[in-house]
Parts: structure tokens; C-alpha cells; sequence
């Protein structure tokens, strides 16, 4: 009775396949990035807002009737999710907006929103009878499927551009995965992961092409709906690299309202760092992509060829939200002050969706009266030195109290 | 109603005193580190197993009926707590253990269980009218004291020694923290705080004397036991450093034990690291303290003259349970195989009680029938210096598919 998923749609032609392994539309190849149909009024019949309420899963797994996965026992994965989502106290207030939340998903098993993504692969590859599964990622996608894949004894093998931070590098290598450090940027980590893929037939996690993965990022959103009691905000914001994350961010309010537990899809502000926009440039050309520069600190969105810019555009246009690039400037000063003000520590390409609430509370685009969520995507030990950066080291001082004083340290304290 | 508190007890002379603002023992100066007594028999008339079953607040706030605290909307603060117990996929069969738990505190809001003790005394500060809290640390009272008084505007005042890990300096800095590094090991960082903090005034969250921070710690426990449905395992074991957390660990199976939810308290296995072991060799000479070495590089339980004693030395003596060291490279041993294993990523001081399970399992100590529950009490993204260390670092490859099958890197899964 349940996963009643009526097939594929591919999101550049339109045409409709049958539900079965596939990756990509075999009309238009790798860029024919599919949509998983439901079947919603089927699962309305089993999945409410009450059965969720008696749901005592607390996890993303509490969603899976609205993921492409065969019913199962999810106790054994990892518990992915379950995200706060935190009334501001302090950053709403000087803003000037009256409702703002912050959704931590830094705190997922892997510290990254991907984990929810990396979840579903995970459930999928094991579903399908795989023994090896495989990503290329500029960091949070590989460190997520590695950990997850691990606790299910999933081998691994990962794709990752040698400027990946080290937390995140730290991370694949403790989880046991086979690391593959690529000399050279992320479209060439990507085209050597296609190219094994291809040839060793590995479950392919790459985000971009593959439709599951927007199944599991969707439960971000969900978890928000289901926090604000069903009640969504005017704006959700969230940061933009390959497009994937914010494609499930709709995804994931579109199944609400056609499942009837929202009424509205909030707008979606799309974020990017100055230094790699390329869908920024895109709505601007009324949607033509073109390959941009990879020139920002924000690791996690430095992706100047987005995998799937479909579903990224359609999430802003149909949502009637707005595309917004911040400068990495902006983005460590949003590190330090959603740190400062309510005690959360984000990744630079975690607070850009931040940095870009500042920018648009500043210039009127998100208005006073109007409820923003905004998410962070990851935490911030996953990129040490950015946050040194961002917020300078401390200088040492002399174990003695007179040292301390005129160490000017206290200032604004005494 | 709430909040029945019949007093203090010292834990060196065994006077009692009226609940009341107070540190320590007056009798017995800093040594005299204070329990808090309860009233467990008007506690047991609101707080049940029911009413906990019926609270949507799954952090560790639901225990607050359990905190010296008044009763208040703790929904302001981090949610702490409600971390996964992962019952093991695979290390348990590896060590030839029928029930094996892994409690995940790393995914608390700042990384790690200190979050616990944090949060209440934060919550403690506010409470009694104070505007800045200090505290010295190794590394994750600190960042978790900032990042918790952060959320709720209070000042903070950290005193760290130089040699803190990277990540958890970040987090202080990044929670807006007044950073005292100072040149020095642990004890001269805590005898600078104490000057200080005996000048002005401040708030002391100093885990070792302040009674309060137990209460918080002890929510782990609370946790481990209503997840396991009050059927508590065996053993539970835990990394060892200032002697606080175990104290926690034991205080929350104690109260447990008083109000009925369990039949008894789980023999407590207290880890230190061979190169830091003050309790192992205490316990070898019937519980005399001797200054010992800092001499590992689980920073986090580096700590050569614990500050509360008394209450660890109880927590394994009244629990019948035992004191045990592993090498440190045991310990970056514990962190591959739990990443590998299980999909958690450990710091070191936080896997130094897995790498404890893995000696006892191996020595006969714990009985392959016996049920255990191991507390790894922060990420190890703490600490990523370490991690690498533990798991080398992979060679770099050439963008080619034929470079990659020459490298040796997919050994094991071709």
C-alpha cells in the first residue's frame, strides 16, 4: 500500500517514465534531471498530520512514507534530522524583522544538512542490492555518505577536490571511506567520479542527477512546516551551490500543499556568494546558465557548473521568491553574528543564507511584519580556519590578574 | 510546587546546609564540592513516567522538574540533549558483545555532552540576576559555556590554555566569548579564572566545584535510561577527566534509582588515558588523589588534578564498577573503528571510553551476555588535527580514470 509513486518526470522535456532504477531521462541525457511523481491522495489515506503526531520517531525517518523507499525498520541508520529550529532572540530584533528562525542543521550525525540526502542514497543503494556507493562532492555530500553508508556497511568510494577543508577530509577518512583526492576543481572531481562510476557500476549518490536526493533534502522543509505547526513563514532562505538542496527545500513544501497540510509555498530566497553566482547571473538572463567562477570561501556552493539548475530555478520562479549574491565578507560577518547572537556556529556556506536575510532585511526586499526561516547548512567546525578568519585569534596572555587587566581583553566586560 | 529541594550535602564532611546561593563547602573550602539533595518522594507526585511520555520537549529540558531550577520556558535556550543511542550494527558482534549501545553526544548544539552542564548554568545565572559567566577549560565547557550564554545575551569570560584544539577556540571566538589564552597548562588557566572571577563577581560555571553543572551532566543518563525503556544495560562507560561527567552519570541513575524508574544503577566503567590517569592510579592506592601527568592528546581529559574527585571515585566505587587506561593510540584506534563501524565520529577524549569497551571486552572485564552503553561525549570535528592523525592522509590523484585504478586507492573494492 504505501510508496505509491506514479513514476518519472524529466524536468527538461517533460516526458513520463515508469517508476523503476533510472538516474536520468534517456531522451536528454545527464542534464535530463527527473521528478519523482506521488501518488498524493494515496498517501493521504495513510499519512496525516495525525499518524505523524503519534509518530515517535523524531527523525527524518518519520517522513519516509513521502520518500521513494520500500517500507522498512530505519532504526538502524543513522538518526538524521530532528533539527532545531530556534525563535531568534537577539538577530530579529536588530534586524528589525519581527519573526525570524533558524534552522540548525548543523547538528545532523555528520554535522551537514546533506546527511538528510545521504540518508535516503544510503536506504535506496541497500534497497537496490548495492555493495559500494559513490559521490564526488566538494565536501559535506562525501563526508554525509560515508557516515551513513558506514553505519549500514556500505563501502564507500569518494570523489573530492584537494581544496576540501580538512574537517570535512578528516571526516571521509575516519568513516573508513576510499578517498580519492582529486588534483583540481570540482568539475574535474566530478567528471573522474561519472567516468568510474560508469565503468565499476558503483551507486552513484552524485547529487545533481540523482532524483532520490531531493526526496531526502526535502525533509528540511518538512521539518520546518511540521515546527511552525503547519503555519509556514513568508520566506525561507537558504544557500545555493549545485541547486540540489534548494530544489528539495520546494520539493518538500510543494508535497505539504498538494497533501493538504499547508496552504502556501513560502518564498524562497535562493543565496549565493558573489564569487560564484552563477544562478543569480542566470535569473538574471531569464534563466540561461552559464559556467561561472569558483571564487569564494564558502567551500560548500563553489560550483560554477550547477548539476541541476532546473529544479533551483523553478524553486525560486514558482515560488515567486527572489536570487540574492553576498560577498564573502558578508558571509564571515554572518558567521560572527549568528554566533553572537544566538549561539550558533555555521560553516560559511551554512550562514550565506544568513548573510543574504541581512542583505535583504537591510534593502526592504524581505519586509518587518514578514516571517522568515532561514537555514544553515552545516556547521562551522567543519571549516575552522574560515571561522579563525572570520573571527580573528586570541592573543595569549600571562597566567596573572594584572596581565589580564591591562591585556584590554575584559573591555565591554568590566 | 516544583523544584523541591531539601538542601546540600558536602561530599568531604558530610554537613548539610538550606538550598541557598553557594559554591562549596564552608568547612571544607574548594574541596568540599556540594550534592544537591531532593525531595524524591514530592517529585515522584508530578513527574512520572507518564508525564515524560506526554512532553513534546525532547531535549533535555523535559528533565528540568529533575534541575535545581526554577520552573520557566526553557524553549529560548539551545536545545541540548535528545541525542541518539545508536544500538551497534557492528562493533558489538567485532567484540563478541550481545548488546551494545553508543550514546552520540556529539550532536549536541556546540559538539559535545558538556552542552548539558552548560545549559543549566546558564539558565542558573540568568536566574539569579547575573549579566557574565566564566569559566576555564580544556576546550568544551568553554565553547559550550559561550555558545549557550550566547543564545541568551549573557557576557562570557573564557579562560582556555594555549594548547586548545583549533576548533573549539573558533567556537569560542565566533560565540562573541571575551578569550583568555593562557600561557600555561590547565591548572594555571583554572587558578587565573578563579583570581578573576573572585574579583568581579562573575558567574562560575567550573565544572569541578560549581554543584550545579552535575545536574546537567546526569541528563545523559536520564536519556540513555528512558530510551532504553528504563531498562538500563549492564555497564555504561565514559571518558574521565575533571571527574564531573561520571559524577553526572552516576547522579542521574541515582535519582533515577529514588523515584522508581529503575530497579538499579549500571556498573559505571570510568576510561582515562594512560598518559593522564590520576583516578586509575587513585583507585589502585583505595582512592588517595596524586597530582599526575598531562601527558595524552585527548585534550578534552587531560586534566592532572581533577577538581571533583569525591564524586567520580563514588560514582565506580557505589556502582561497583571500574576504573581503566588505554594508550593513546588505543584511543586513535577507537575513533577509526567507531567511524568505521558505526558512522560516528568521535573526539578522542570522547571514544577513549569506546577504546575502554574495546580493552574490557577483550580482557573478560564485560561479559559477551552483558548489555553496554558507551558515551562518546563530543564530535571529533573538535579535533581534526588528531583525526588525520589517526587516519593519515590520502595521496592526491590525477583526474584520470587510469591514474586512480594504478593508485591502490580502490584496493578492496574492485
Amino acid at each position: 500500500m504505501r510508496q505509491p509513486i506514479l513514476g518519472y518526470k524529466c524536468t527538461l522535456c517533460g516526458a513520463e517514465f515508469p517508476y523503476q532504477e533510472m538516474l536520468t531521462c534517456p531522451h536528454c541525457g545527464e542534464k535530463g534531471i527527473l521528478d519523482i511523481l506521488y501518488d498524493y491522495r494515496a498517501i493521504s489515506s495513510y499519512f496525516t498530520k495525525e499518524t505523524l503526531e503519534a509518530n515517535k520517531d523524531k527523525s527524518m525517518w518519520r517522513f519516509s512514507p513521502l520518500m521513494p523507499l520500500k517500507p522498512r525498520d530505519f532504526s538502524p541508520f543513522l538518526h538524521v534530522g530532528a533539527s532545531p529550529l530556534y525563535r531568534s532572540n537577539r538577530l530579529g530584533k536588530e534586524l528589525g524583522l519581527k519573526e525570524l528562525y533558524i534552522k540548525d542543521d548543523g547538528i545532523n550525525p555528520t554535522a551537514s544538512l546533506k546527511d538528510r540526502a545521504s540518508g535516503v542514497a544510503v536506504a535506496k543503494a541497500i534497497e537496490l542490492g548495492y555493495d559500494t556507493i559513490a559521490c564526488s562532492s566538494t565536501g559535506n555530500a562525501a563526508s554525509s555518505c560515508a557516515g551513513n553508508a558506514a553505519r549500514m556497511g556500505l563501502k564507500t568510494v569518494i570523489f573530492v577536490p584537494e581544496r576540501a577543508p580538512e574537517g570535512k577530509l578528516a571526516q571521509l577518512l575516519i568513516f573508513g571511506a576510499h578517498v580519492v583526492s582529486v588534483k583540481g576543481d570540482y568539475r574535474a572531481t566530478f567528471e573522474l567520479s561519472r567516468a568510474a562510476i560508469d565503468k565499476y557500476g558503483w551507486y552513484n549518490r552524485n547529487a545533481g542527477i540523482n532524483p532520490v536526493m531531493v526526496e531526502g533534502k526535502k525533509t528540511v522543509a518538512l521539518e520546518i512546516a511540521e515546527q511552525l505547526n503547519w503555519s509556514v513563514p513568508d520566506w525561507v532562505a537558504v544557500s545555493v551551490g549545485d541547486g540540489c538542496t534548494i530544489g528539495g527545500v520546494y520539493k518538500g513544501f510543494y508535497d505539504l500543499k498538494e497533501l493538504g497540510f499547508i496552504d502556501r509555498i513560502p518564498r524562497i530566497l535562493g543565496v549565493q556568494s558573489t564569487g560564484c553566482m552563477p544562478f543569480v547571473d542566470a535569473a538574471k538572463r531569464g534563466g540561461a546558465m552559464e559556467p561561472a567562477e569558483e571564487n569564494t570561501l564558502a567551500d560548500s556552493i563553489a560550483v560554477g557548473v550547477p548539476r541541476n539548475p532546473v529544479k533551483a530555478l523553478r524553486a525560486v520562479l514558482s515560488s515567486r521568491g527572489a536570487w540574492l549574491a553576498v560577498s564573502d565578507e558578508a558571509i564571515l560577518d554572518a558567521m560572527r553574528v549568528l554566533g553572537r547572537t544566538e549561539g550558533v556556529f555555521g560553516e560559511p556556506a551554512g550562514v550565506t543564507a544568513t548573510a543574504g536575510v541581512i542583505e535583504a532585511a537591510h534593502s526592504g526586499l524581505i519586509k518587518g511584519n514578514e516571517a522568515v526561516a532561514v537555514i544553515s547548512t552545516g556547521s562551522g567546525l567543519k571549516d575552522v580556519k574560515n571561522a579563525l578568519r572570520a573571527a580573528g585569534r586570541p592573543t595569549p596572555c600571562e597566567p596573572d590578574l594584572k596581565a589580564l587587566e591591562k591585556s584590554g581583553i575584559l573591555d565591554g566586560i568590566l
